[in-house]
This record gives C-alpha cells, structure tokens and sequence, in this order.
C-alpha cells in the first residue's frame, strides 16, 4: 500500500492566504509554517480547529531492563501505568491543563493487572501481544509473528482514534528501558554506532552509559543482517510496544490524519514508519527536543524541528502534550487573522 | 516605596513539592521551575490554576517613524489598533484560542480615532497621553510631566486589570517605529553602543537599518547626561506607550501579580521598571525570543530565558499569548502531578 501525501493543491491555498494576512511578511514564524502544513494534512483552508486530540500511550516491559541499563527497576512500568489509569501521572495533569484525551494500552507490560476492575484491565490490554519483550543484545525482541500481530494492533488503535474523531493524533510511551531499544532503531535506521545514539535515558551515571553503549552495540552486531529491513529491525530490535507505536503513527499517515510527535520512543517509530512506507514523516510534526541524542539525529533525517525545548525528560507522550496549544495557536493564526485586502483603512 | 519579592517560603515549598512528585529528578525540566516561581509569586503550593489571564496592548505612534526607520508607513498604527477592536488581529486571534482577554489602549496614537463609537472610543483613549511622541534624534519624547503621567496611566491599568481578577498580566505593544526607542532604552540601560542593540524591526533592508542606527545614536547621544536616571531616560528616549508599560509593568510587580513578558517593547520597559525599582523583574518571566537584538540582551540582563522561540516577529503580545500555555501546564503539573508517597506500589 502506498501513502497519499498531504494535498499539494491546500499547501499551496494555505501559502497564499498566509501571505494575504494583515500581518508583515513573515511575521507568523513557525506558526504560520505550522499552518500550512496542518492544512496540507486536513485538505482545508484555513484548517479547522483542533477540537478532539487524541494521545495513546503504548507500555510495555524490555528484557535488557534486567540487565543494568536504567536507573529505575522494570516494576515501575506497571506502577506508572496504574497511575495513568487513576489520572496522576504527568502527562494525564498536562493533557487535562490542554484539552487532550488520553488513552494507556499494554501492548508488553510484564505482568498482568489482576489489581485492576474487569473493565479497566480489558480497555487496557485489548491489544497485549506478550508479557516484556526480549533482551535485544541477547535475543530478538520478538518473533516475526508478534511483529506483524503488534503493527496491525497499532493500526487498529489508529482506526480506533480516528473513529472517535480525532482530529490530530499523539504516541506516547512506558517502559522502563525503553531508551535502549529506541536508540538502537534509529542506530539501525541511520547506520550509525551505538556510541552516537546512546542517551542517558531518565537519567544514569557515566558507568551504566558506557554499558547501555555495549547493550545497543551488542544488539545492533547481533541483527547487522537483518537492518536493511525496517521490520525485520523490529523483530529483532524493539518491543512489543514500540512495534506497535510504529504501526498506530503508520496508521495515522495512511488515513491522512496528522500526528504530533513526541520524545525518543515516538520519533524512533515515525523513522521506522517512514522506512516502511516512505513519506509517512510528511504527516508529522514534532512537539519537543528530547535531551536523547538519538531524538535529534532522527529528526534531522526526517526534516523535522521541535517546536518545544523545555528541557523535559518525562517521556509518556508530555512533549507532545505540551506542544498541542502551538498546534492551535498556528491554526487561529490562519483562521482568524483577517486578509490585509478585508481591512478597512488597510495600505493598497 | 520598596517592592516586596515573591515568597521565599512559598518558592522553597514548592521546590520541595516538585521534588516530591512522582516523576524522576529534574524530568519536569523548565516546566518545573515555571511552577516553582508561578508558586512563589502566588504565595501559594501548589499554585492556582490561571483562569484570568490578560493582556493590555499599549498603542503609540513615534516621531523617529517619518524618519524612515520602518518598513511601514505611521498610519498603520491606527488602522492596527481599529484590528484589534474588531478582533481581527494576530493577537487577539493567539488570545481567544488560548483563552487571553485583550484590552487595547491608544496612550500616544497619532489621531483621534473620531470614526470608532463613543463608547469603544471612550474605551480606547482613556488614558491617553499625547498624540504622538517626539522623534527621539531630534527632541525629547516627551515632556517631564507626560512621563509621570504616562507611568501613572500604566499604574492604573494594572490596577484595573487586578480588579478585573488578573492572576497573569502580559504587555504588548502596537506603534509603527517603536523598535527603534526600545532599542534606545535597552542601550542605555545596559551602557551599549546603538549598533549592538539595533534590528530590523518588521523587516528592513540593509541600508534603513544603518540609518536606524544611527538615530539611535544621535538619541544616545542627545540624552547622555541623564541616563543615569531611568525615568529621565524614558522623558528622552521612550514616547507614551512605552512609559505608560513600564508603569504597568512596575504596578503588577507592586501589586504582586505575576508577568509575561513579550518582545522587544515589553522587555525594555521591564529593564526599565527593573532600574525604576530594582528587583521588579523577580515577578516577570519571558514568553517568546524575539530576532531583536535587544530583547535577547536586556533578557540576559534580567536573567530571563523566553518559554518560546517560534519566530515569531509580530509584536502586539502575541509571543507572550503563545506562552501562556506552557505556564499554565507548568501550574498543572505541580499542582495534578501524585506525591510519590501517595502512590500505592511506588517504590521507597
């Protein structure tokens, strides 16, 4: 299946109203770029409001958690999803402050939510693949058939969202670990050394840095075969959860509703994404700068610039959330602002 | 009179809040330190949410603008500010998608706006200084006595605004050439040269911004004997709209509101309250990074780093509109987020 592309034929009609604008050429920066690329996406000009954004949260649990490369321990990934559940956690207090619903899937979290009410542990794992994904310096993440089973759940959560209205999409992330694999998809995807792409995720000292630099380093030898092909990475480089990430932002650009990205985890998976279907990234946009290297690096290859530095290392999808109000404030710029040639005692 | 800072008690509570939440050390980044001083300016942790957020533009024409140091012709000020009665600029555009009340005020335009109905007119000059302000190369801006009326006017304007239930104030501006005396503002502040301070304003081409300069210079000049004094520097350098922000800004630091400052215009007159009465800007934050020079120089003055950098060059408040959502999430995080210690399954 090939991606349609946000319409030419808006970008353009957005241009022009843009430079229409009572304003001084120029004068709206990035938001009036913002504009016309959330035009393009709608195929609308001006773009309608953003009324219904929509963040899913994919969880999940990494074998190399196990083996020394965070600063926390892999029973925190089930804690902070509880705590999404009870509207605690950061990012569920962001998306409340800006208006955007928020939704927290299991797709590998290693254990099994037996705490939780029967309603709220089946919304949760309705798409569970397995219970933590593989170490990747030892093993593969996956088998070939979770893989495929994690994409398409990623797809139908797309689909999900989008029948529920969502008019601009968000992919967060939990995981304890999950900067390990993250950094080593994008190693994969740039052919980079695990040197370049490594982090310090939420924050370990030099000594563990220099061994998640062996992790990534020993997985990427291991699957150095199989990195020509973005899924075949995913099987052997990821997760569960980041596979699914990977097909609900691959879902999004297919149906043509743009997306706004988040830290490492997300953009690792919008690389991956455009891997598999070329031109998926022209559907995203990207919220914030992560302190990983690897968030910038793959940027930089998709030709996308952060619209927030706020030097916030939260993950959960909190970049993004914070971003949304620049999201909308570049789509009333367009809307609202009148045209110079509407103005009453405006010059010639 | 002495101005009270924020509180040191409240500011240390909330530091301890924020690190008490369950979020790992410093992953709140800006956000948390947004929070912090948001809860030191309330005097209250976790702080209140900002439902009452208003921004005064302050209109004003200035001589130096028939002196060819703008893209655009004077009477554009007034056609602009007839935008924002109708609401049909970028600013109140930014303002009702984030929820911002906008008041605009002509304290030195250069006509009697005879065309609007009494009452929005009535509205709009109330505090009306002058029409037009001295072309600052040449004369003084204005007189000793319009100074002290102009900063009693801003005074008053926050007072209003705090009645009006104000929890965050913003400044904006509207006045073509105004550039130009701000950047005189900050060079004497500061103690620079009118080429380290100079830009381009709304845009313009190499030869006008030497020739700018050079106004700059020739007001430096003039007023050197009273730069010392930084309410003699405003009677020389400033015009109406400028002094009557200052005294605005200084009324909210007064008062003990909280600030969010803009470009160039709003961060000169808050260099300048700051020298009117020092310490004042321990009640100001910086929205947006402005592409003036001397924004970013006085910002540094005052220890202020700006929320955003989008590029926009729009003036009117609208950078610091764009911001007010990041402090509002910055509220909502240290207010929303769980302690740790409330979290069952948390670790010690």
């Amino acid at each position: 299946m090939s991606l349609t592309p946000p319409s030419d034929e808006a970008r353009a009609a957005a241009r022009a109203r843009l430079e229409a604008l009572a304003t001084p050429p120029g004068a709206l920066g990035r938001l009036g770029e913002l504009g016309v690329w959330l035009s393009a996406c709608q195929g609308e000009v001006p773009p309608r409001a953003l009324d219904r954004v929509r963040l899913v949260i994919f969880a999940g649990d990494h074998g190399v958690a196990a083996h020394g490369v965070s600063a926390f321990p892999p029973a925190i990934t089930g804690a902070m999803v509880r705590t999404f559940v009870a509207q605690k956690a950061g990012v569920t207090a962001l998306a409340r402050a800006q208006g955007v619903h928020v939704r927290v899937l299991d797709l590998g979290v290693d254990e099994d939510f037996a705490d939780l009410d029967e309603t709220a542990r089946a919304a949760l794992t309705a798409y569970k693949v397995r219970r933590g994904s593989g170490a990747i310096h030892l093993q593969d993440a996956l088998t070939e058939q979770e893989t495929v089973q994690a994409l398409a759940a990623g797809a139908a959560v797309a689909r999900d969202e989008i029948a529920a209205g969502a008019d601009l999409l968000l992919s967060g992330d939990m995981g304890i670990g999950n900067t390990t694999p993250a950094a080593a998809l994008v190693a994969a995807a740039l052919g980079l050394p695990a040197s370049e792409v490594t982090g310090r995720g939420t924050g370990v000292d030099d000594a563990v840095l220099l061994h998640k630099v062996a992790v990534v380093d020993a997985a990427l030898e291991r699957a150095r075969d199989r990195l020509d092909d973005p899924v075949a990475t995913l099987t052997a480089l990821s997760s569960a959860d980041l596979a699914a990430a990977t097909g609900y932002l691959l879902g999004a650009a297919r149906s043509g509703v743009p997306v706004l990205l988040d830290g490492l985890m997300s953009v690792a998976c919008a690389l991956t994404a455009d891997r598999i279907e070329p031109g998926a990234a022209a559907w995203f946009a990207a919220g914030h700068r992560s302190t990983e290297p690897a968030q910038s690096l793959a940027l930089a290859k998709l030709g996308l610039e952060p619209l927030l530095d706020l030097g916030l290392r939260l993950g959960e999808g909190s970049g993004a959330v914070a971003a949304v109000p620049v999201v909308r404030s570049a789509a009333a710029l367009l809307r609202d602002v009148a045209l110079l040639s509407e103005l009453a005692g405006a010059p010639a």
